[in-house]
């Protein structure tokens, strides 16, 4: 047996100790030319992530499980924001000579956390030599349901969005200039250890008329959503929900809250709209509300609109 | 828009002028979270491959359209190798900044060739900044029969292969070596160009008893499934299908012939065992027999059994 093979056997051991739910839907596992699922209603919903060395992460920054979780999360997040339910992943991954059995199985095993936490399975992957590493995640839910998409805001619907905003750019932002305050420690771990929020997209499949997860920050991906709904949207910076001590955080790192809370990204909470009589305060914080004039306007504290700034292109 | 917005517009655009039957199936394409396939019965048939480049690949070997058909193919042909018929392709590239407009158009198009060629469609992806240019190509299959696999090969069926064997091998040992000679254009065309044997596999669902797609050599994959299948092969090295022309080309690089056919890899074909019975004489050539006893084989000239060298450790 060659080495990638004895990689693929352990992998595939790894992966098959997953969730039990998942894994009685799989045919054929790992290790043939294909996976093969049973045959089941509904629809497939598909979705590619990938996370680059240098790019999307250094390596002293977190652990490899952490790395593993954070890839699978930001692929299954684009699940969550369509209300599907996670049903497989296949992971490509592109190795450097240095990453030994040892990285690879702690990798591994954070992808199997990702998966085990919304009931999915490990099925398939690719393993490749590289210069830098890269991890490539493919994501398959099913759901019956229509689909949550980014078209359907209509004007006078409500503006919400889910968990807190700007964590995950903070905790980045200590990492990124090596700061080991204990006070910005909760941030660094949100930053970790992300979670996709599939239960929080399944109940909205019945609420929502627009969606959109939270990875390029919330102007940019709440701009999207308009953009592609045809309509704006007006937020009120105050309501945007943070965790608590965040704003004294962002202050050690001479960082404006409301901007991180704004277009901080990675925070993969699940942006929306929904018509404002539906009561969602347990489910998501009201931010703001859709108006017919595109464009994406914020007011603060002050309560005059502005547009916010390097995003107004998309309200011609 | 920004610049990766921009991209991916008009990559959509590209793929959605793809097959038309393909496109029918889609219901959210390119350009939401995730995208959706309306529901159809049968089974999910998944594979995912990477060509990473300094790896599988240098630039200078082909064109980025031949590259992209060159990724995809070698994704369908997992697809192939179970029977499956494609549906959907999705698209991970790691791309080096010097990588222009016009470089991923082709590299695209490339993509698109090789899914039209079988009736897929690109129906998502992603683009991530890197150092090296890397594809990472995930397939969804459907098929309502049993899937082939690697297992189910028994004592006394014959063992098939489709087309030819070496000429990629022959033609990459080519490119390598920087040889020009025109007798040499035709195999450098064939590593440069593969198909996806689709059809050839859908006709096996009913007819093989084993399958794998030879991508690794035809002795290293047929090891494979004779390791899977808990069985033996005996190869006739003699019967080994190969191009007019072959042998002398070989001879130009000091090849040896049968060396090439039976380890040489990248051949996209499929090779499988089924009952001595069946006529398949159009669809492929038989190179040998399954025998009880485990280990791979061969019969050369002089019909004496040797062991083939490398791969008796899946004998024990």
């Amino acid at each position: 047996m060659n080495v990638e093979e004895a990689r693929i056997g352990r992998l595939r051991a790894l992966f098959a100790q997953g969730a039990a739910r998942a894994g009685r839907d799989v045919e054929v596992d790992i290790g043939d030319d294909a996976a093969v699922l049973a045959p089941s209603l509904g629809r497939d919903v598909l979705s590619v992530d990938a996370h680059v060395e240098g790019v999307h992460f250094r390596r002293a920054w977190l652990t490899m499980r952490e790395l593993g979780t954070r890839a699978a999360t930001a692929a299954l997040s684009d699940l969550a924001a369509m209300g599907a339910e996670p049903r497989a992943v296949l992971l490509s991954l592109a190795l450097p000579a240095e990453v030994d059995e040892d990285q690879l199985d702690a990798l591994a095993l954070g992808v199997r956390d990702a998966c085990d936490e919304v009931g999915a399975r490990v099925i398939g992957g690719n393993l490749a030599r590289a210069s830098e590493l890269s991890i490539h995640t493919t994501v398959l839910g099913r759901m019956s349901e229509t689909p949550l998409t980014r078209r359907g805001a209509l004007a006078g619907h409500g503006v919400y969005v889910t968990g807190t905003l700007g964590a995950a750019a903070l905790g980045l932002a200590a990492l990124v200039e090596g700061r080991t305050d204990p006070a910005l420690a909760p941030f660094v771990t949100r930053w970790r250890r992300p979670r996709a929020r599939i239960s929080e997209g399944r109940r909205l499949v019945e609420i929502a008329s627009a969606a959109i997860d939270v990875s390029d920050g919330l102007a940019l991906d709440l701009a999207r959503l308009a953009d592609a709904s045809g309509v704006g949207l007006e937020l009120d910076l105050v309501e945007l929900p943070t965790e608590r001590d965040f704003a004294s955080a962002a202050a050690l790192l001479g960082r404006d809250p409301v901007a991180l809370a704004l277009r901080g990204g990675e925070d993969y909470e699940l942006a929306f709209t929904a018509p404002e009589s539906i009561a969602l305060a347990r489910l998501a914080t009201r931010i703001g509300v859709v108006v017919p004039q595109r464009g994406l306007r914020a007011t603060g504290s002050g309560g005059a609109a502005i547009a916010v700034a390097g995003f107004d292109h998309f309200g011609r």
